[in-house]
């Protein structure tokens, strides 16, 4: 999918919510357990019941490694799915790889070709020659850490380089690479305050954004500092979508979840 | 495994060689190619023809991931493989993860219950939080990235944080993690006069070790600088052993590779 089809698809859901496909079996309705595949059979009610309020889906691939094969087989199954019915919709893999060249050419293989995702997670910390072979593809999309959401964001990201936190430093060194056009980033919604500072730096970047709902983030924050004349932003919200219920309403629990938020979206995009 | 148990067979087979993974359908001996399961049938026959010069096999999970559900079928064979056949070995999925806690754990439970290597290398992009996870599975071994060997190693790792280079306060910040006892570290070899500041550090600590051979590294220099009282080096050579040759002598030339450099280390250890 190329950039302008994602804004596209924006403007007429009026929404620019993602919904993260993070699927513990310990948390999902147990009469699901009973068919042959609880995951794929999750995600697919969950897809169907969304797929109009939201423009993408973010499937984790720790959720699908941790089951081992089985896993790898819903998470193939859920994306061939969202292809074959919704190929309007803007897939993520939440893998954040990265290697050496070499190495990271067989990751974005394994995501851009034999999945056929429309974009992948990457770490910086590896640096140019790690990220590239991702920046290669055309129309994919390399959504690199930036800024995350969680505590441990503050160990490194923000340590003081040469005068200016190490994370703007990663997203000014990203510019230069080659491709760098389809690089988008991950800024977490807890550190809203920190948007204004990042959009000087990319300023007509797409930004990938956690952390709104189960870990305290404001969307109206998030857009207040960090929307662009493109909307430029895709948030993403997981556990207070997909767990909204874990009984057998969960699917409509799930849709009034991401009304909610598609609401607020369309308010905020009015 | 528990360190001491590495450090005791290191001993015993007077090697501290890993031997890596990397199966890439291109470069493998073709007429493996007709069989069911050509990567694993590399991987049994490397093995078997090595075992005995080597500590510690290291898949590089990427080049499975890129064969979708074979890739990660070979990558359980080659596992198991290893576990039941030779259980003296150490175990290393090169996977370099990282996320936030709760996801990070699924990580952890994906390569040290359902795959049950010994250890898993690590990211340190996302922090504390993003590492804990993997540090409290006992007697399993987290491997965070400090100094990679690749040219991308300089945007980043080697800034100057505060007067020191951002690789530096990554390996002390580390130490202060609940459970640092599990982890070891990346230090490329193609950046030997690091080692002497490294183990200033961490002086106990095993370190993974990329970058000899094809790369570049040179293994005495390595030594020189990076090795302790327990050894504490893992030397990885992936491309130079196992494409040693891609025709019907494979096993032996690979072997001849692995003899070369466990020769090397037994008169480095003598």
């Amino acid at each position: 999918m190329t950039t302008q089809q994602l804004i596209d698809q924006i403007r007429i859901k009026k929404s620019f919510l993602a919904v993260g496909l993070d699927v513990d079996l310990n948390k999902i309705p147990q009469h699901l357990l009973a068919l042959e595949d609880p995951i794929f059979e999750f995600n697919k009610a969950i897809i169907d019941a969304t797929h109009d309020l939201a423009v993408a889906y973010k499937p984790n691939t720790a959720f699908y490694e941790a089951y081992g094969i089985k896993g790898w087989l819903s998470l193939q199954k859920t994306i061939h799915y969202i292809n074959s019915t919704y190929p309007d919709i803007f897939t993520i893999a939440d893998a954040k790889r990265g290697d050496i060249g070499n190495t990271s050419s067989m990751y974005a293989k394994a995501f851009f070709e034999d999945l056929n995702f429309d974009s992948v997670t990457v770490a910086p910390y590896m640096g140019k020659d790690s990220v590239e072979p991702f920046l290669a593809f055309e129309n994919k999309h390399t959504i690199m850490l930036a800024l995350t959401s969680n505590e441990g964001a503050f160990d490194f990201q923000t340590l003081n380089v040469d005068g200016k936190e190490l994370y703007k430093q990663v997203l000014e060194t990203s510019k230069t690479w080659k491709n760098s056009e389809n690089l988008m980033y991950v800024v977490g919604a807890t550190k809203a305050e920190y948007f204004t500072e990042i959009r000087k730096i990319v300023p007509d970047s797409f930004l990938l954004v956690p952390g709104v709902g189960a870990q305290g983030g404001s969307l109206s924050e998030v857009c207040k500092y960090g929307m662009n004349a493109n909307v430029g932003l895709l948030i993403n919200s997981s556990r207070a979508i997909i767990y909204a219920s874990n009984g057998t309403d969960f699917v409509e629990k799930a849709r009034e979840e991401a009304l909610k938020m598609q609401q607020e979206m369309a308010a905020i995009l009015a």
